[in-house]
């Protein structure tokens, strides 16, 4: 299992070295290095041996605390074996090859901006899904099987009244705050900003806020992420528009929110499948969390305005703390889900939701995917979309074969408002603290309730330990609600 | 063969990003990722099916062109199948450990300049060699095993009389050129020059030479070195120093040349055992052809002196390329090693390949290490060794385990002097198009004739083929003599 963690860490220095330092040629001889490692690691984890000893150790476990590491550790190790035995070898490769000639496809297409040039990957992605889902035991919905490898337990019937909610009382609150007419951020940041003095401005930010120069690293890419190969060994990134620092600052929050994640794990839990994030719902909490929640806070705004004016000088103008404040918590109905605000963001996910559910269920044929993503845009967000390069083709996900990963996005703005109810109720003066530039507390809180577990309790019951819930979709909606007041953007 | 050499390409990663990018704190789990690889190497290799392999492609290689790749192929693997089975697990264990040790051992005494703190360890170091070179069949000298690893094929009967040739050529020659009282590169390089401008002069110089933007990469590292994943994903390092620009470049101008061997592998041997360079002496003949031979001639001087120029601008002085190449080409003896010029250089490696083989003999206790390095110090470069930091511990190699290492460093430039010999043949217009800075023709003849065939042909056999000649020192030694009468630093 050492090994095997091992080779997923190795496996992430290679996406991220692919993404920020490879040169462009590298990338067929790296293709390769990166199969290899998979299979390996398949041939490892799916190893009968693995299995017998699963077996031989159940009668120990009978007998520990179930709440133990190792217990929760065999746990871990059976739902992965099995799940990785379930699967043929031959259907995981057509899986695979799959994945890369969609996501070709989806290039081609998106380039063209023309859905026909990806509709037959996308017919087989769905047809594969089918087949990889027949695998396992039957589940109350076919759905439920592609969920589970992105967030463990989480089914289709609870996920579906969930995001009707959303879609319900997001709509309005879309129509009512909703303005289309005004930049991004109000021109806050407009600038234009040097590159390097962004970078500046970051890293002092991030340097207070938790970054370690001795364990973390912070590179540009073109679609940040962050990847972490050990908890003292953290890589994130962000994307520089000169003409919007508020691209990369919040980006970087949000890959920081990510990396402290990571960084937390218990180092007891170090070189087992125990030590990595629960879920990406999870995971994705802790980035909006910090992106959002605390990054477009009134307090956070007071605190890192003067910072930032030290890196980038006049060209902030004469902003103050309430209108940066009220500017970066603007509501824009947009076209592209990764330049959403908070508020719409989850339109475009529920959107996918929808779409993903009707294919899998067979309710949609993949031919009128585009017209029921435009009439969905339309419905939701009230925009028209003008082609499919700016519709149904802008994500890679649905290209690589990735179905029930959507979900997982919104889901992070869920859980991120019920741990932040619980945190203000332990930290009653997290908002005094933020405005100090003094997180300690906050990144203690977060890491005592959920980093240090790492894996080590299911998504469901992390969440139940925590708050005392399930998912819910009111702490969020409240949040939002009550912001979106105090910015002004909504009447009071 | 295929994920064997991927494998190998993602332990270069690791090495590179570990020198380069890693946060310092990532170390500890680099060093469990480093160790898995080899593991899951080392079993793949030895599996017995490898050897069942072999054997049933016995007959069918008897039939087939001996020259021909697959029959290499077989050839290479079967070598490194039998030496890797040849050695016990628990042995090859424990000498990775020992490894590891040592190298703690050696930088803590090297801090403390006190070589009795490494004495222990390195004892043990030469028990183990003892140990490994006993698992073998007997060799006509114990060194012939450890010489094998890094050169294969490559004997002490044969190596003893070139390097008695060279300290007896060469000690006179330094004593006739030397003069310790002017500084490096008689301070034509010493600026001071920002580490930016360094950066740009040395990609404007190697861009031209033949470094490819979109499949090198080139980096700072405290110890530069190269090391390619893919013929397209070369990546070299070098190291700044504000005073003396030809640090920078002319450690850019080795790596270069060690970038380019590995660039230049014929496709056809991709993924494959053979798409390695054959020897760390073919290795660093390439590496000193680019650095000394062509990067410290004449025509480059001249080529490259307006080109520094644009870039390093007024702190280049009024130096002409006269001067230039007279003071790149001085003879400095001096204490260390990586500091030495092109001439001094190899006393250095005679003097340690004397005590390796005095020290497997037996015939040097390891207590009497410091005083017969000292002796030998003063008797071929006439350097006085002030404490043992800056005499016998100011190398790696031995607290690494590595023997059999240093004489490669030498070889390389006895192979580079060979080669430049037969080049000169082939392109007799070689000077007039390196002042041209057309470098397309010796890149093409060092590609056919060495690069492309990777690790086809063992290196005694490469050198026959192209140059009709075993190992030699005249022409290296013709080659230093030439040039020092026309750089005027030996009365002509």
């Amino acid at each position: 299992m050492a090994q095997l963690t091992d080779l997923g860490s190795i496996q992430s220095l290679l996406f991220w070295d692919q993404n920020t330092m490879m040169p462009p040629h590298g990338a067929a001889a790296r293709a390769d290095h990166s199969s290899t490692l998979e299979l390996i690691t398949h041939e490892r984890l799916t190893d009968p041996e693995v299995g017998r000893l699963l077996d031989a150790l159940e009668p120990w476990a009978a007998g520990e605390d179930p709440d133990s590491d190792d217990v929760r550790l065999l746990a871990a190790v059976r739902r992965d074996h099995e799940k990785a035995v379930r699967v043929p070898g031959a259907l995981a490769a057509e899986m695979s090859h799959a994945d890369a000639l969609g996501q070709q496809a989806w290039q081609e297409a998106r380039a063209a901006a023309d859905f026909s040039r990806f509709r037959d990957a996308l017919a087989r992605h769905i047809d594969l899904r089918h087949r990889y889902v027949a695998c396992f035991e039957a589940s109350e919905h076919p759905y439920d099987l592609l969920l589970d490898d992105f967030e463990p337990g989480l089914t289709t019937a609870e996920l579906r009244p969930l995001f009707a909610t959303l879609r319900d009382r997001l709509v309005p609150l879309v129509g009512a705050a909703g303005d289309r007419s005004r930049p991004r951020n109000e021109g806050v940041f407009a600038g234009p900003f040097e590159v390097e003095a962004q970078r500046r401005a970051i890293v002092d930010v991030l340097e207070v806020v938790g970054f370690d120069e001795d364990a973390w690293r912070l590179d540009p890419a073109p679609h940040p992420f962050a990847q972490s190969l050990a908890t003292a060994d953290v890589r994130i990134t962000t994307r520089y528009d000169l003409h919007d620092f508020g691209v990369a600052h919040y980006s970087a929050l949000h890959e920081f929110g990510h990396g402290l994640y990571e960084a937390g794990i218990a180092t007891a839990l170090a070189r087992t499948p125990l030590a990595q994030p629960v879920s990406l719902g999870l995971h994705e909490s802790q980035s909006r969390l910090w992106e959002n929640i605390v990054g477009r806070s009134r307090p956070f705004c007071a605190w890192v305005l003067p910072r930032l004016r030290e890196h980038l000088g006049k060209a902030l103008g004469d902003v103050d703390a309430d209108r940066l404040y009220r500017a970066v918590n603007s509501v824009q109905p947009s076209l592209i889900r990764v330049d959403a605000d908070e508020t719409t963001y989850n339109l475009h996910i529920v959107l996918r939701f929808e779409l993903e559910l009707a294919l899998v269920e067979g309710a949609l044929r993949v031919g009128d995917v585009p017209a029921a993503w435009n009439a969905g845009m339309s419905r939701l967000l009230g925009v028209e979309v003008p082609d499919d390069a700016q519709g149904v083709l802008q994500d890679v996900h649905w290209g690589a074969g990735l179905f029930g990963y959507f979900p997982t996005y919104t889901l992070g703005n869920l859980i991120a408002a019920q741990l932040w109810s619980r945190l203000v109720a332990d930290l009653p003066d997290v908002d005094e603290r933020i405005a100090a530039g003094d997180f300690a507390p906050l990144r203690g809180w977060l890491r005592e309730q959920i980093h240090r577990h790492g894996r080590k309790f299911p998504p469901r019951e992390l969440l139940r330990r925590v708050t005392g819930e399930d998912l819910r979709t009111e702490p969020f909606l409240e949040y939002l609600r009550t912001k979106l007041a105090d910015a002004a953007v909504l009447a009071a």
